[in-house]
């Protein structure tokens, strides 16, 4: 079956939705975990599930230089390797080759690197990229892209862009409907001019989906913000719309209200994994010497194993002793947060109360460094 | 309430039995997965019960140096902090001291070190010690011990067993029934009088259970065994008997032979780390090149979250890229074989089939280190 995707309700610019693979359907606004390896860092894929993902992220290039797609093809495909049943889209690896390996040569045909892990040689082309992804059984596919960095000089962005739009044309194709959705994805940094023409170009090919790509690599918070203002509204309303490495519970809201449907990002994990624990009150710096002593659950409501069970003094004790628990518990909670803010903001959505979701969160995470101390 | 046990039903020197404790009924024989600074490594309280465990083990020695016993009782005890809702049994700490510590006296009053953590100087005594785990609110309390190490001249052997026995004698005193039980440890090395002597005297004190300690420190199997084979025919029959440390299934499976109710091991969460699982058909050295395509669960039947949902190939790529969620998945299953392991013991007993039991996982475990490959 082909990708559906049907909005449910609206407010303002923002849609709720729900989003049909053949693994499953997903209610949108949703928010993918990264499992680039296949999963989720310290999470098993039961305990993925009990947070309240609907959908996960993984890798093409990740999967590509380990263990191969011929090898998980063999295996019989992504599901049944991961473990994970539910749907799963995977990105291209386009920003992975620009950002980790060692480039050897961007070409008008792709792109050949030396991997970031033993060095060996690859290439990524448009039509092998669709292939592999087809190859691993993923149910949203993405795109060849080229990502430039930031900041970029916009002849420089140009040129990726006008590679990323030939990719793209290349990549529709040779899509034919399998994998079940593949998205375009937008480039052109933060220009203007050059992300309008990425829409209207990549929107005449009749994509199943469409990503916001080259966000979240450096950039100022307000350039992110103004070019998700001029795509997000400018994509077609029926068509799901993704953007790609985003990102703090603010950007999340802020991009709903434009009428953004799907987000993954890594900091759920990552700041979990360094003991930045978010809540609804801002973020928890678990580390500091003031939670030693704090019996209170991390999140009063939440329903991660460590708020349902124990206290800030003691996940501040697992961090302290260098313990491996105190990363996959403050990854879990982190999950759990984010998926529930998800929630609440599709609730938020259909009771037209998404002004007060989004200046609750933005009071909670004011600030330079990702928000103020919670309490 | 006090504790209760009771014997359920016997095959030859094996007991099925029910130990009643304030957080809960353990079925025995148990494994008690070991938690020494709160938590298994990678393991969340929810996933814990969820693989079986009736009973967690902790450690007053690395509770005392992090976070420290009064910080624990402030928050309301040791089930509270670490959100484990099920019976507790801490070690004393004894064998701790005398392994990481750098002992600056023994005394007859105590043991006086520096931890291994920031060198602060501390002191255990045998009144201390069961205090201190009243104060954290355990179930089950052990006495201070002085574990020698392997091998170790007969002279000192008796010398450590005598102001363990003194010390037992002190804590006794002091105990009057709280925490719930306070068990002895029989200490002796691998010196047959020095075992015995010291079963009659602890018995003679009337604790609540009896550990075998002083094992799993370095000596032959043959050495450990016939240890088990000494003391535990020796200890009351209406008592639960508890070996510390043990062990391999094998070594678990012959003393449960000999009536032992009770085993704690660190081997399922640190083989599991290193990428060894147990099986009932022998160790899997999962990060073999020869699983890389294996696309089999590594246990047919078994409930783990890798087991329901994965592969071997799976859990070997998650080795090979160094991923965190590789041991967690890994100490995961090794801990649901062992529970899954216990089970077997006691249905086994119960049906009188403990001999088919034993020599099913003496193939499969035979050989030096720790078992041939299985297939």
């Amino acid at each position: 079956m082909a990708l559906a995707f049907a909005v449910l309700s609206r407010h303002g610019a923002a849609r709720r939705g729900l989003l049909e693979t053949p693994h499953g359907a997903v209610e949108t606004p949703a928010f993918l975990p990264v499992a680039s390896l296949g999963a989720v860092k310290g999470v098993a894929p039961d305990q993925l599930a009990a947070a309240g993902a609907a959908i996960m992220l993984s890798n093409l290039y990740h999967l590509a230089v380990r263990p191969g797609v011929e090898a998980i093809a063999e295996l019989g495909g992504i599901h049944r390797f991961t473990g994970w049943r539910g749907p799963i889209l995977t990105d291209s690896g386009g920003f992975q080759v620009f950002s980790l390996a060692r480039i050897a040569r961007v070409d008008a045909d792709g792109v050949t690197f030396r991997n970031h892990v033993d060095g060996a040689a690859m290439r990524l082309t448009p039509e092998g990229v669709v292939d592999q992804q087809r190859r691993l059984g993923v149910d949203v596919a993405m795109t060849l892209d080229e990502c430039p960095p930031w900041p970029v000089p916009r002849d420089e962005a140009a040129a990726a862009l006008d590679r990323t739009l030939a990719w793209a044309r290349r990549a529709r194709a040779d899509w034919r409907g399998s994998p079940p959705g593949l998205f375009g994805i937008v480039q052109g940094s933060v220009f203007e001019d050059l992300r309008r023409r990425a829409v209207h170009e990549l929107v005449a090919l009749d994509f199943a989906g469409y990503a916001i790509g080259g966000v979240s690599v450096g950039e100022p918070d307000r350039d992110r913000r103004r070019v998700v203002e001029w795509t997000a509204p400018e994509l077609p309303d029926g068509k799901p719309r993704y953007l790609m490495g985003v990102g703090t519970p603010r950007d999340i809201v802020h991009a709903v209200a434009q009428g953004v449907d799907l987000f993954d990002c890594v900091l759920p994990s990552r700041n979990g994994r360094h003991g930045q624990l978010f809540t609804r009150r801002g973020l928890v710096r678990i580390k500091n010497a003031r939670f030693q002593a704090d019996g209170r659950p991390l999140e009063e409501g939440c329903a991660c194993p460590l708020c349902a069970t124990s206290s800030r003094a003691f996940l501040h004790h697992l961090f302290r002793c260098g313990e491996v628990t105190a990363q996959v518990l403050a990854t879990l909670h982190n999950l759990f947060f984010y998926l529930d803010f998800m929630r609440d903001l599709r609730e938020a959505i259909a009771s037209g109360t998404l002004a007060e979701t989004a200046s609750s969160i933005e009071a909670a995470y004011a600030g330079r460094h990702g928000g103020r101390e919670a309490s």
